[in-house]
């Protein structure tokens, strides 16, 4: 086992907050371990080259989060291969917005469990894990849905409400095991593709620091794998300085 | 249409609260519809017939309400048979007490099925409804585990979160249509066949009124529905005067 | 004591929310018991005689609800002449609106008096008579800045929070003692004076019931008094169907 | 001014937590001014003075934080004899435990004096000048009591919430103006003295980490005021690993 190293698995490791979070923990000298659906396997592998050639280490793992059998065996795989798995950070995102009225049973059941039944899965395998080994933090992203809803978001709030309570109670179970259950709730704009695809002024929220930046949110999941345990926060919220909320 | 009168569709119409719930809008004067599977089709005649031997209205229509195509033939055929939905309540529970780790995938998505995705068809199936009418009342049977996370209440505190957000999402939505959307948080021991065969002091409590009545939740329920549009509850608690929070 | 009656005590009976609730109660059977400030006595009385002209019982006690003093000797003269102090409602409201840096000591101060520290002196003076009779309800009315600070409300919903406080933790003691203790949030523009005054189209409002009608809002206060305590409510809210939340 | 430097702000620079916190911004650069009544005038110069002997830059301010004039008048002498105030803190404790019926209308203004209104002077004289500026950071700590009351919490927990209330309200005015506004919620017992002279198991406790460090609480403040403004977090929460929640 000697030549084994920690690993940083992150479930949705996206172009934006997905990509801020492997590249930070690939920094803070973690083998950055990415999951994303196989259709962006392409996207994946070079996110992960782009970290290995800053001249750390970080692996690509094209798979279907909610699907039960494959998440086990890349839990399995991925210890086998690269070591224990330190941090599991889950990071989906499913927002859609519609009425109620015109949300299908699809929509409703498929953001379910992209947002919510597929943190279950890792949440439970990562906890069978650590608790035996007694050490390790897991991570999961959430949003201002997860704490209210709102006409147009009913699929998106439920199911970001599900993995928040998820987390929480992970987290009553886990504590005392010395597994440390956290729990972001972004506000805001995030720099990412979709919000440069869908505003005019992100260039402008740039310069100013008005919109979230990966890199930045990143920071925090590094900074909540260091602390102490004598002081573990289990839930913060992020939001530029000049959000309105 | 003018010997159709107003209909309260009951899923969930279990022994206990939901059997409340359904006596109470019959001597409210509706005709009360009740749902629950079909293998409880003996009990929830027995009910309707309890409710009919008071002189009151109520039908038994035993279906599985996680169903898409089966609500969507439900509400037609009430409204076709009976009358127009002006109350529908949505009371299905799904209490599981299991740590994470011992949480099957089978078993957390039964509970979301039963105690969220259920809710999202009524709601979404009643508010189509009832936004063309322009009036009428949805209403949501909540828990503790609706607002809190809890060691060993995963599976049951995500589903009851979800439904909650769900809930808020409607009712935003639809109060500027003049439907009114509420979600009440049952806080305590409930005067049911669950627990009367789980604790030895139920028969003390009852005396005491330190168990909650499902008559007594029950009147709530037709609170919401009287009250006038100028001052609508979305949500309240009911616990028993005894409890401890 | 034949002779003596069953008293609702309203502390904060101005013209609008605390007279309808007033009005309910009286009408409800019990002697409503109007407090407000020496300066608006007339108002007071007036209203107190508008009751006795509908054939009901209240009567006006003009006293400083911040004066420690002044309240338990109004407690004592109350149930002396009238009866035991059944329902005890805190209405007294506060609202301002200042940018913090232009928030004075003294703003902060007055508005926490009145709209905290005179809640608690009534809810300890109502509790201490109450518990011994093993019998009451206390009603506190709360707000939207009760759940919610804001810009420009920090003095307001820095009081409000805190009294909001307060009744849980009245309630968490008074509860097992056989005292119900509430706390209403009313989210909305009220039909009250302040109102009309302000803004344009209050009576288009009230045509759509768009706005908050203090014999509704008080409807609720009389409900709450009389749940049975198997199943007793600590917190509702209460908005116009057409209010955007 | 060129001589200036930047100051980190503590009022209630207690033995423990105030005391962390005032190393921690001490290493981190800042010159801590510590602020504590006048009779710890000796304890709080041998903090400062412990802090010096660390090569590192702490002056002790003892005065009464809940005199307005006194605030003005030390905010003014600070920032004249060493610097602009970069960072405030608020961290004045006043736990007690009383009924509400045994709650003295003293002990209710006391708590509210010390642990609400001084930070709302606090907050409002930092904010003033941190505004012209279009920089600072702003926190105050928070508790189990600002989120949620219970029995025999009524004052603090009501004072607790005005706080929370007043730093929300806060943070939403002076985000836009580049000031970070920041609450947190120390839910644990914390390794103080108080909790040494009340509890038998403290040493246990400590070895286990199963006690809040005022040290590793401290890390986080000074983390939030490294934050970019990107990302800023206004409220986090801080347990030990083993604390049941």
């Amino acid at each position: 086992m000697s030549e084994k190293r920690g690993v940083c698995l992150i479930i949705g490791a996206g172009d934006d907050t997905g990509a801020g979070i492997a590249r930070a923990f690939a920094r803070d000298g973690l083998v950055s371990c990415l999951v994303r659906r196989d259709r962006h396997a392409d996207a994946l592998e070079a996110l992960a080259q782009s970290i290995r050639d800053e001249g750390y280490d970080a692996r690509a793992y094209p798979a279907d989060a909610r699907k039960e059998d494959v998440m086990i065996d890349l839990f399995d795989q991925i210890e086998a291969e690269v070591g224990p798995i330190e941090v599991a950070v889950f990071n989906i995102g499913a927002n859609v917005i519609f009425n109620v009225t015109d949300t299908t049973s699809r929509v409703f059941s498929k953001v379910w469990e992209m947002a919510c039944f597929a943190g279950f899965l890792m949440g439970r395998e990562a906890a069978k894990r650590m608790q035996d080994r007694g050490r390790g933090t897991i991570i999961f992203t959430g949003a201002t849905a997860s704490v209210r809803g709102g006409a147009g978001f009913s699929a998106f709030a439920s199911a970001k409400h599900g993995l928040r309570a998820f987390a929480q109670s992970l987290a009553r179970e886990m504590g005392p095991k010395n597994v440390h259950v956290a729990h972001t709730i972004i506000d805001g704009k995030i720099d990412s593709s979709f919000i440069r695809d869908n505003f005019a002024d992100v260039d402008a929220m740039r310069d100013q620091d008005g919109i979230l930046n990966p890199d930045h949110i990143a920071q925090n999941y590094v900074m909540l794998y260091h602390q102490p345990r004598s002081a573990w926060t289990h839930e913060l919220d992020l939001r530029p300085w000049s959000e309105k909320w």
